[in-house]
């Protein structure tokens, strides 16, 4: 086996970005490239967003899709938040680890970590920090919004009574809701839910809907439900950011080709089913642990070091999980396969 | 002829950000579509860049792709100046009047404006100003860069000279050089110059290389000549505000097909000499007059209301410009033809 | 006469800055410096600003003490302005000119400068750019914010009907109205009107109150009219841009001897007048001509320089006018009397 | 005893910030209150401070008075910090837990917490997050400066040896290193050492040199030792923050008389006896357990609500400590005298 010698076909589960542009979103992009329209998100294309999201979670809506996950969290959290307010979020959460900073940078304020296990924040802990929140005043930042993560970084799904609990305290205390649905479709195929059930009907406010991770190229979407005023201005701080696209008709494009005949769905539940494969094999080897329950596309073991080492030089790629020492991180993306999955789980059992 | 029953195919001079992609850089996405690599720009394509445009430029460089033009501006200055400083532009900059305050929001700071001629400079008036500045010191915020516009937003170029002469004195009071290069290829063209004389011989420290408004999809380059130190922190920057793609290769891709073979120039020369066509058979016009020398692949046309009003309802698609009432903005773009000028202008001679 | 000799007592006309403290206010700074008390405004004394301010103004109100009148107008802008919002002022505005980007920093926004005779913002003026500030939509920052200085830069001073006028505009389009006070005991006091009648009344919703120019030492107050919801997190804001005093009692100890018995009217009247009497003496100087009708207590003259020098050589302070070549400023403090400016005028004929 | 007739001398242990300014302080302000000067800083008694600092610290050093130290924390590290950038700190840290995220609004960047016995930063935790720092790479905020408190949160207190450890690891990874010294003089008093040893032989590059909790009213010190670029532009940062006071001789005056004949020390060595006194007195207490130990003038302690209920009701104040539940603050402040230790130990004893 010479996995190297074709490195773009290599045991890649070093994450959902690295992998190419499902060949469908790539034809939608290549078919939207047709004459001159109305630049910055004016055209026909971008307009037919609103009704194929709103059919899709069976409620009015507004829709403004972005370049990337970073921007869409940040962006929402900024519309919602003032500069002395906080963001409650999980210890693990991707906008608390991963964005450099970028929802301090856009906000002006701060995040607040709380616990929970599994990567989902607790209601009693969440509770009890808004409630000290509250004891400590203008000393601290004033709890303004709670962002969740589905699926969350280690892997796991919330389900919608989870969701719905933690937005009622949230609610209770004043905060907007924000969900980070970077792996969105990954948490819907694992719950065979309706996306409203754990959105808006779970007391979300604002979702970040992403699609990068499964297969398109840089299409994510900011959504509002509910009371949309802070939607009125979002085009332009979307210009004030660098974010609103001359060109928009191309990430609308993609979007809808996502979405359209549940083909998001359809690649999430293929991911997802590789990641419990994965799961399955490397639970029954004797010196590798599964870190979390495997719900979505996100594999989290303990494993040694010499094992780790051994499995990186016989051609796979993956990454130690910088949250816990000792854990790595195995990820499905939409160019893994079985054959992929299969030779990982031999190389390991002989490693 | 009815050409609003294609809306597609219209005669749009509204601007260059409304015309599709060359078919050219829609094959160089299609084909980097491939295989799994390294996200966030750490892959091949990517790495490509540098050499690629370091021979285009003649010069060591560094380089790092960006979706907006907006973004690769605003984050140029907000490396090279502190929130108490100044960036010194003209009047009419597209930073000043078309970004929503972006140069401001990534910055902290602050945006000085000085005037000249055809929407250059002038140096004697960029002097007073910095003299100005330094006498009021910390009453204002300190002047700290210099962004001069390629082609100028009236559609005029600078020759080398006149960037030198700004940048020397810009450099005399310490501020670093940005060059918005959203139309560089279009002075390079008309020029007939190296690209390197107008930028790095000439004086520019920073560089926004422009090609979404002459061909891409969505790629603009930041490009830092001389001392790099500023750009060893680029991506923290760029994560940070949500600009770090992590499918960058298909951002490298584009513009790597953009500067090959001089395809970039090709496309420029196309769009200027309609504008020299509009331009010519315009100026003919007896209610019609040039607002400023036509050098790039912009009009501006000083003309009637009636006049616009009938040319709009005859299909043309153009808008007043801001900046001067009675003045409108005819822009070639890559999907503008020589029959729709000539279209235009025998409308506007019945006009 | 040697004035130079003693320079704390010399003819300084430089700015109202650069008196000290009147001896009232700093007995009741002294007479405050007894005992514990809750930090941060949580104090009696603190307390009793609210119903002192509402008799004051007629009206209910919030009130908050700060440092400086920079804070005070940056503070409250950033409380009702987005970032991707604009504030409009006049071209010669403090907050535009003298507080090195103060509200820029504070808001995320931007300053949109508007023209008007006198330092006073001409009412068609402000109507025709916020018309062009709609129709640019998301390329601007979006008007948010109107802000008025009274005294202006100029020395001159808004009738109510003018404020009126111009906040009826601003109100229209859905922009909030700030007054800079830092000098509004000097339009009162030339006005003989109530305060109420050039504050709320005239459509004014949040003013900044300023006191340091005239008396006191570092005393100034942020107060909301009308809705107060944008003010119930203000010591939020206060503690995260570092305004919030540990002692903030000593402030409010200021503001309330200051406004007790008049004597902030009476101390204005009193510069104003020695403004009056300056004007008139230097109008009859052929060679000094008033640049402003004077109302307050500044005096702005255009004078030959070879005259400025003669006058800075005989031991008067005073400093050219930043916005004016040829213009030079003369403010009149709480420690000058009307022999340095008799002095002053003597001088300036014999020069 | 009914100390409640007399809330202005109660048995205040909530801060000291909530005590008087000391009658020395005051007559120093109301010596300065003579004549005009330039304002801003420019005077003649602001001008004097550099040389009384360097000679308190033995070195040349820049230094510029501000009002707060939430402003002089902030400030500072802005100056020397991208918004890209994180500030490492304890977990404890007033800058972290107790200025309503001022360091991130005036950064634009980050604060990581890093944990350590006795409210001191660990050195080999300090190494272990830069190392991990490193490895995320622009996932995260880049590692730009440490941030140690002295005295610390906690009531302890870094020995010479300490801080020099910490500074080195900071420096090896290029870290600039901030002193928040809001109780430097408690420090001081406590090691007897030179001011010297603490700091810039220490290696720390900035000081935040507070005074507002030890007897003054407003006057905190930014000090920079070693390299000043980033000083050179500290006026124009202070405007733009509101927080360049124009009658800054006040602030200087209080600082000349703070540090003149070793008064600062004096007072620091009063409190901190007190606290030894409170520190020996309660634990002899069988239900009150000494949290740290007491080497400045805060005294955190566990004892049971109920005892904490009847002390309350017996008259005194002072707050539970937010960062631990059933532990509660004491503070000494420079109106605390023996009789009320004395009381309020016979209190508890009788509780």
């Amino acid at each position: 086996m010479k996995l190297t010698d074709s490195p773009r076909e290599m045991m890649d589960f070093g994450s959902d970005n690295e992998a190419p542009v499902r060949p469908v979103i790539m034809s939608a992009i290549v078919a939207e490239n047709c004459g001159t329209v109305l630049s910055y998100g004016e055209d026909a294309t971008t307009a037919a967003l609103r009704p194929a999201f709103e059919e899709l979670f069976g409620t009015d809506l507004e829709v403004m899709p972005v370049s990337t996950g970073t921007a869409a969290n940040a962006i929402s959290l900024s519309q919602v938040m003032p500069p002395h307010g906080a963001t409650l979020c999980h210890h693990y959460a991707h906008i608390r680890t991963h964005e450099c900073g970028a929802p301090e940078f856009f906000t002006g304020g701060k995040l607040i970590a709380v616990g929970g296990d599994n990567g989902k924040l607790d209601p009693a802990e969440l509770r009890a920090v808004l409630k000290s929140n509250e004891k400590t005043r203008y000393h601290s930042n004033r709890a303004s919004a709670l962002s969740l993560s589905q699926a969350t970084e280690c892997g796991t799904v919330y389900t919608p009574d989870e969701i719905s609990a933690l937005a009622k305290v949230a609610h209770e205390h004043g905060l907007v809701v924000h969900l980070d649905g970077a792996r969105l479709a990954n948490a819907v195929a694992h719950l065979r839910c309706s996306p409203a059930s754990i959105t808006w009907q779970a007391g979300v406010d604002i979702l970040s809907f992403g699609s990068s991770k499964n297969g398109t190229l840089n299409a994510e979407a900011i959504i509002s439900f509910g009371s949309h005023r802070w939607f009125d201005d979002v085009k332009y701080r979307l210009k004030q950011t660098g974010h609103l696209l001359s060109k928009t008709r191309y990430l609308s494009a993609q979007l809808l080709a996502y979405i359209n005949s549940g083909l998001w769905l359809e690649w999430a539940r293929e991911a997802n089913a590789l990641a419990t494969l994965m799961a399955e094999g490397l639970e029954k080897h004797e010196d590798i642990r599964l870190a979390f329950p495997v719900q979505a596309n996100v594999v989290l073991v303990e494993m040694p070091q010499a094992l780790a080492d051994h499995l990186h030089k016989s051609g796979a790629r993956f990454y130690p999980w910088a949250e816990s020492p000792g854990c790595f991180r195995l990820v499905m993306s939409n160019s893994t396969d079985e054959k992929q999955v299969q030779t990982f789980l031999r190389l390991a059992r002989a490693g």
